[in-house]
C-alpha cells in the first residue's frame, strides 16, 4: 500500500470504478462543455480527465492513439486531407502527422481542452501547432456537414463516451454526414467503446456504419485506463479494405501498432462478434 | 451514478485501484493462506477476491480461463495427464475438461478456496467433482517435484500475483521442476502478469522459462477485472510449437478463444516485446 492519501476515482455508470493515486492536483475547471481536470499520478504520469472520466494517462495513452490512427493511415490510397473531430489534447494529431504530406483539420468543440493540454501536456499538444494542422473550435458534426462533397481522404473521431457533447457521434445521420464528406477511397475511424459495458451502443454504431459504408470492420486493442479495457474501433470505407490495402510503412517506430498487430487486431473473439449486428461480415463464430 | 453505498476496492501496489459496487457481501474469512472474500456486484455478477485482489467475476472470467487453457489444449500431441497448480475455483479445470480423455491432477494449496467456491460458484466448482479430476490440497511446487520423470502432457499454473504463496511460481528452479515433470512433447502454460505493472517480473519469468524449455512463447489477451488488463501468458515446451502444432477442435463453443484468436494472441506489440529478455524470438520490433 502507498501512503498517498488522495486518490482520483472514476466511476462508470455506477458499475465499476478506477482510481489512481494523486501525487499532485494541477488543474480543475468547468468549461462551457465539461469539467476538465489534470493531475500527476504516482505510476501513470500525468492524467487528463473530462467529466470525471480519465481520457489519457502518460503511461498508457499510446495504445489508444496508435490504434485510432495507424490502421487508417497505412491503408489509405491517397493521404492529403484529414478531418479530426475532437482530439484537443493533440495525441491523435501527433500520430496522424506521422504520415508525410497529410494535412489535418481539427474541430475540437472545447477550446479549453486545447489550452489546458498546451499547458500541462506540451509534448502531446505541440502537434496542434504543426503547420500542417488547422485548428478550429467548432462542433465537428456541423463542420463535417459543411464539408459534404469535399472528398476528404480521412475522417477520425476522437470522442469521449457517447453521452453529453459526444452523443451525436454515434447516430446514423452522423455516419451519413461522414460518408458524404469522404471520397469513395476515403476512410473513417473512431473508437467504439467496450463490449463489457456498452454492447448495445456497439450494435447501434455498427448498424449505422453499415448503412453508410460498403466496408465496415471492427478492430480492437487494450486501453488499460478505460474501464472495460477491451476497446473497439471502427474502420469504414466505400472502397478501402483494411486487410487487403495495408501498405506497411518502413522505419516507423511505434509502441503498440505494427503491421502484424494490425492484422491481429481485426480478429474478434466470439463475445465481441456477438455485439455486431446481424449480417456483419465479422460474425463468423456466433 | 448508482445509489449503491458499498464499493469493494482493490488497490494494486498503491499504483491503481479497481472498484465494484457491492450488491451483497456474502463471505469473508482468513484461511491459513489468505483472505477470501465473495460478494455479489451490480454489473459483474458474483466476485471472488483473495488477499484484496479480484480473482474472478462472473462477467469477465472467461477470457482468463479460456486463454490459460485452450492454446495448450489444442496443440498437445498427447492429452492424457495434466497437472494444475492452483485453480481452486474450478474455472480452469472446467476448460481443461473440454479436451476428451484428459485426466487432471489439481494441487490447490488452500482447501478453503475450493470449499468457498463450491458454496458460492457452484457452476465453476462443479468441474472439481468430475471423475477425471484428482484434487489434493497441497503445495503445487512440492507435488510437481515428486512428479519428476513422470512424463506429464500438460502443466498449468493458475496462480495469483507472484507474491505470498505464489512467489515460488516464477523462480527459475520452479521451471526446471516443471520441465522435469513434463514429457518432451509436454506443454507448460501460466499467466505471466501485465506489462503495465510488472515488466520486471515478466523479464524474469521468460528468462527462467528460456533456461528450462527449448520453445517459449508469450501470448496475451484482455482480463478487464485485473488491473493492467493487457494480460500475458506463457507457452513453453521442449518440442511443441503453439503455432505450428495447432489442431483446431471442431464444434467447440467458446467466448474468447478461437483458432483465429489463437494465432493473433501470439502477435506482440513492441512495448510488450521490450519486456522479454534479450534473444527471445518474439523480440522482432525492439
Amino acid at each position: 500500500m502507498s501512503d498517498v492519501e488522495d486518490w482520483y476515482t472514476e466511476r462508470l455508470l455506477g458499475r465499476a470504478g478506477y482510481s489512481l493515486p494523486v501525487r499532485k492536483r494541477l488543474h480543475k475547471e468547468r468549461s462551457a462543455f465539461q469539467e476538465i481536470e489534470v493531475f500527476d499520478s504516482l505510476h501513470h504520469g500525468r492524467v487528463l480527465a473530462l467529466d470525471g472520466a480519465i481520457m489519457l494517462t502518460e503511461l498508457d495513452e499510446f495504445p489508444y492513439h496508435e490504434l485510432l490512427t495507424h490502421p487508417a493511415l497505412w491503408t489509405l490510397q491517397k493521404a492529403e486531407r484529414a478531418f479530426l473531430v475532437g482530439g484537443g489534447d493533440g495525441g491523435t494529431v501527433g500520430e496522424l502527422l506521422r504520415r508525410d504530406g497529410l494535412e489535418i483539420t481539427v474541430a475540437e468543440i472545447d477550446e479549453r481542452v486545447v489550452r489546458v493540454s498546451q499547458e500541462y501536456f506540451p509534448e502531446l499538444a505541440k502537434s496542434l501547432d504543426d503547420p500542417r494542422v488547422t485548428l478550429s473550435f467548432a462542433d465537428g458534426v456541423a463542420a463535417l456537414r459543411e464539408a459534404e462533397g469535399s472528398g476528404l481522404d480521412l475522417v477520425v473521431v476522437d470522442g469521449t463516451d457517447p453521452v453529453g457533447p459526444a452523443a451525436g457521434l454515434i447516430e446514423s445521420e452522423f455516419y451519413e454526414t461522414v460518408a458524404a464528406a469522404l471520397s469513395p477511397a476515403g476512410v473513417f475511424t473512431a473508437q467504439t467503446q467496450s463490449p463489457f459495458y456498452h454492447p448495445e451502443a456497439i450494435t447501434k454504431i455498427y448498424r449505422g456504419l453499415g448503412e453508410a459504408f460498403a466496408n465496415v470492420r471492427m478492430y480492437w486493442g487494450v486501453c488499460p485506463s478505460y474501464l472495460g479495457a477491451f476497446w473497439t474501433f471502427a474502420y469504414a470505407s466505400q472502397e478501402r479494405d483494411p486487410l487487403r490495402d495495408l501498405v506497411p510503412p518502413t522505419g516507423l517506430e511505434t509502441r503498440y501498432w505494427t503491421p502484424e498487430v494490425h492484422r491481429a487486431a481485426f480478429v474478434l473473439p466470439p463475445f465481441v462478434q456477438a455485439c455486431l449486428p446481424e449480417g456483419h461480415p465479422q460474425r463468423t463464430h456466433v
